[in-house]
């Protein structure tokens, strides 16, 4: 076939496994045959929609076989998939149709949204209709040229500040990070995942989803984490690889089922979004399983560091070294490394890597300096080169001269036990310039006196990192995947201080 | 680092792995950290003796750490490893040295031939002055940017006809063959492999040890394969992954300590070369082990079709189906692929195959159509897709208007259980043009009528494939790396017949 790219997998691993099991999705079995059908199928209805090479297909819905339809779909025919998040509101999804200039809409779930996006053709991708577009579609083989190069995805990026930006992702950039995740993790052949995270997430796609079926492993795809019927899952399905965030598995071992799940057949967990908290290790370990961690982005598709099992506990709340096909380091100013122990940006490059974003030349060109990606993340590189990131950059709170970085306070924080969420903030101060500020949500019962959660800090934080003020709040804002908006944050309490500030003057 | 080739892979695993073992030699053991320092130290003591970007460097040994360690640091400087064949004669060898235009020979074993090969510069990599060398080299990394477009190595294919041919490998062809063996073996990282394989042969050095250490796991080097030591190896080192010729695989079940031997680690065995007997599958299914099988060759780097375990037995005979970044075609001579049952030729594209033979740009250019690779096989595909190798082209013989491939006969002669080895070729016929005869050597102790050997044939081939003549002998011509010469078997045993010639008119 003259395609390299994605769109070619379901042909590719037709032609090796054709009658095992790619996908389930609520008791409904699809083998590698019939993925490879159905997307054959799929790209000549979307050809004959009009869809052509270069041009942009969206779909808006929770995890479902017609998003991995799509997605296949549009790569045989060279056309560029672009994946909607379905907790954005309208006006965020119609920027995103705007923007990527999709004229070709998939989505689930009755359409009532899609009709509002005034998109030219909806399909709905799932029913009876949907099931009859396909049986009535030709499935000779498309006969399209895509290489590595082309582009496969446009990902917008969940914009905590600005407007979203739409990572372009070609079709090398997501083989490459599969091909990562193989070196890395050891999957096999049988591997059955639990697909809970959402596809339109680049992790839950990325991580997980296209590794399994590049392995010729089996997807059990999931509309929505639910923590209570995830045992029944793995036990029913016997999963052996799961992702989440660090959340999503802490919340299982609040289940009452927990301590008696049968697990026994899960080989591999992997955890990413922000390092795994030792207890919950510990937890995990009890049940002899451990946690494979990452860092990424969806700009490097997003795999970039990693944690292996041996190193969960020896580097607890490091994000690992780089992934084989990937180089990062940790650099100051001029690009040049920093040294051990000092704080600088983490700046990536490899195959993975995006080209860009899409019809932003001027944000592609700041993103970049000298071929590598600018992550504007800060972090810190250990005698055996493991990183550990810190903060985003623009979050770091400069006090008297001093950085201070949000994130390791709200991890100390954190660690109290009456603390569920919390966030810290610089606020102007006459005398340091600005001093950091926490707003805590407790846990449901508690009512912590600030003073004592501040008090809590003693010790664990030098003086001059420990907040001058801290504010107790119902919750915090969150965009709609769930990313802290530390804008709306400080717009909120980023100058009313509710608590009496505390003799600044004692650091 | 810039370094996007293999010569970067040592550095890759020491920042993930330092501590696991890379390379077991002789009882010494090497790290991943070892083989990252010894490999840079090399590269400096190379570029020391004048290797620049582009040179060749060759090197002549049986399986050595050295051999790994020249090959990486080649890759590090950007120059080409050329390795030799212990099996040559010097003549042969000193071809390949200036047709390959190398001023630098590592070897092991004393020297003598190397010497008589006059290289302008000798190094002998094994001893007390090796490791003087590397101890007293630099440590400092080489920063040398390679791509995967760069010339990695020069392999001679083993030319049983005419001049050796040296086909051009790059860093990518390398990396994408290890990537297929990902996708079609179950590896992991606590993989650990008896490399008995001579690794200046492709399916050593690229089935077998590039994906394992791509993976951080473990080779166990041998110098030769030795069938009785191998069972100790195997439970020594607790061997996981085991990669040989049928001939090999055979020699290990007719050992005295066959039935007894503890092969209770060995999970993955891998057999290349030829199809797998069905008896030698039965030896081993007996003892819980499936053969993977494949297909390819040094132009291919060399995976290009691959059997896994689950059809070793009901597609026995066939080579498998294409690795997943690989395309394979069965094609006449228009290109178009023949229908399911008829012959043609394999033709293979794919990130793995080289761009062409050194400094021979018009055998270079004849071996390609149109971006495929002409293999020069006659292969069959099945309904599912399944390709059986028939036989080389050129072997083919066509007997009144029938063609016959000599490779058919040699299996079913071979099924015989006096017959040890056999090969068939092409006579002169007055009447059908030219009709087969087969030239066999009986097993030790065993004197077959040549009468009875042909009448088993009976019933198994066609009338016209039996051949119409046989010839005991007492060995076949073979070429260093053990191919058949059949241009030396038809010089010998093609005008002059020892058996009466059956009365050819009854087919």
């Amino acid at each position: 076939m003259r395609n390299e790219g994605l769109g070619s997998w379901p042909a590719r691993r037709a032609r090796k496994t054709p009658h095992r099991t790619a996908l389930i999705h609520h008791g409904t079995t699809y083998t590698y045959a019939d993925l490879h059908d159905r997307t054959t199928r799929l790209a000549h209805v979307l050809r004959a929609q009009g869809v052509r090479r270069g041009d942009r297909v969206a779909y808006l819905g929770p995890n479902h076989p017609s998003y991995l339809e799509t997605l296949f779909a549009a790569g045989t025919l060279g056309a560029v998939f672009v994946p909607l998040n379905t907790r954005l509101s309208t006006a965020e999804l119609a920027y995103q149709i705007r923007d990527s200039g999709a004229k070709t809409l998939l989505h689930t779930g009755g359409g009532d949204q899609a009709k509002e996006l005034s998109v030219p053709v909806t399909i709905e991708a799932e029913g009876g209709r949907y099931e009859e577009l396909l049986a009535t579609a030709p499935a000779d083989p498309v006969d399209e040229a895509v290489g590595g190069d082309d582009l496969c995805l446009i990902m917008y990026t969940s914009g905590t500040t600005g407007r979203p930006k739409g990572a372009m992702l070609t079709h090398a950039n997501l083989t490459w990070n599969a091909i990562n995740v193989l070196v890395d993790h050891d999957l096999i052949a049988d591997e059955v995942a639990l697909v809970s995270a959402p596809l339109f997430h680049t992790a839950g796609l990325n991580m997980l989803t296209l590794p399994v079926l590049l392995k010729g492993g089996t997807c059990v795809l999931v509309g929505a984490f639910d923590p209570e019927a995830t045992f029944d899952l793995v036990r029913r399905h016997g999963i052996t690889f799961m992702f989440g965030v660090p959340t999503m598995f802490d919340l299982l071992t609040r289940q009452p089922a927990w301590p008696t799940a049968d697990l026994s057949s899960l080989r591999i967990l992997t955890c990413g979004g922000a390092p795994v908290p030792p207890p919950l290790i510990a937890a995990y370990q009890e049940r002899g399983l451990t946690f494979l961690q990452g860092y990424g982005m969806t700009e490097a598709a997003p795999g970039t560091l990693f944690l292996d099992a041996e190193h969960a506990v020896s580097k607890a709340g490091s994000a690992g070294v780089p992934h084989f096909f990937s180089d990062v380091q940790v650099v100051g100013p001029d690009l040049t490394p920093v040294d051990t122990g000092e704080t600088g940006e983490v700046v990536v490059r490899g195959p993975h890597v995006m080209p860009g974003y899409w019809g932003l030349p001027a944000e592609t060109e700041a993103a970049f300096s000298d071929g590598w990606f600018r992550t504007g993340d800060a972090a810190r590189v250990d005698a055996d080169g493991y990183v550990t990131i810190v903060d985003r950059f623009k979050d770091m709170i400069i006090s008297g001269g001093e950085n201070i970085y949000p994130a390791e306070i709200e991890a100390a924080l954190l660690a109290h036990p009456d603390v569920a969420e919390c966030a810290v903030i610089g606020v102007p101060d006459e005398k340091w310039g600005e001093v950091p500020r926490a707003i805590v949500v407790p846990r449901t019962g508690a009512a912590p006196p600030p003073e004592s959660l501040l008090a809590s800090l003693s010790g664990q934080l030098a003086k001059y990192k420990i907040p001058k003020s801290l504010i107790l709040a119902p919750e915090l804002p969150r965009t709609a995947s769930g990313k802290l908006i530390k804008s709306r944050l400080r717009a909120t309490y980023g100058t009313a201080p509710t608590l009496d500030e505390q003799d600044s003057s004692q650091r």
